[in-house]
């Protein structure tokens, strides 16, 4: 298989998951009488980032991840979302963005040089490390743990929703 | 780079970031006088698995998460840990499992047919999807939520702590 095929299902499943569980949130809302803004700014605790955040970020993670690893123009766009309706277009625009990308533009980015801002510091790995040890965990850190907010918050979701197979 | 590379050093990382949160939270216990049970036993819902049970969970997908790519013995361990102490322990053995793995035993296995239980049905995956698609998402899922769960709880660890960069 290819490093294409390493890379892009992985981001589009979650991507793709993610959007059923803002769906089910936002019914969850509906059904209870919850202002929608209550669970958009739930946090675990109170210096962690709120659900809305942590959505942005697994966007982020994904589009800026595939930009990187192919040594294209990273995109960047701003944290404006404020409603459910809102966040699954930004991970609408993410899928649709990360499936511009063709097979060929990963062949051999495993091994390329990505060099990347951490903080006020740049890091440079090969893409296959970059991958698997920063874009890969902090994408999925930021989707589990928005699962894990609306979990908390009494969202009828589990597992088989963040797999994408519910 | 090898597929190998692919899997074996994202395991590698997460299983060590874990047994420092680990070690944090144990410390956090000793500091604020919390019985460490009451952390192991924690959960961020009611019907959502606990603590204990998470990381046990990454140890499995990490652990058969090779030998099955592998078509290796799947290993079982019985969940038996009831302190940090053991679940630290159990983190290394997973450790020490997966690194004896040789990169030639990965060698083809992202193209090779992968048969893992899903419930009480079997499903098959070529190597590459059964990573990404089940064996990345759940590790990194019990991960995820094992952190939020210590978060949650006020243990000061933050996400450099789940990167393992701390």
């Amino acid at each position: 298989m290819s490093f294409y095929d390493a890379t892009v299902p992985a981001f589009l499943q979650i991507l793709g998951s993610l959007t059923g569980i803002l769906t089910k949130a936002e019914a969850h809302c509906k059904a209870k009488n919850i202002a929608p803004d209550v669970l958009l700014g739930a946090r675990l605790f109170p210096d962690m980032l709120p659900l809305t955040k942590q959505i942005q970020l697994v966007c982020d993670f994904a589009g800026k991840g595939c930009a990187r690893l192919t040594h294209s123009e990273v995109p960047s766009a701003p944290d404006t979302e404020e409603s459910f309706d809102e966040l699954k277009q930004r991970l609408a625009n993410t899928v649709a963005y990360v499936k511009t990308f063709k097979p060929e533009q990963f062949d051999g980015a495993d091994t390329r040089d990505v060099t990347f801002p951490v903080g006020p510091a740049t890091m440079t790995l090969k893409g296959q490390q970059f991958l698997n040890n920063f874009a890969f965990p902090n994408f999925y850190f930021h989707a589990a743990t928005a699962h894990g907010i609306l979990r908390h918050n009494g969202v009828e979701i589990g597992k088989r929703d963040f797999l994408g197979v519910n």
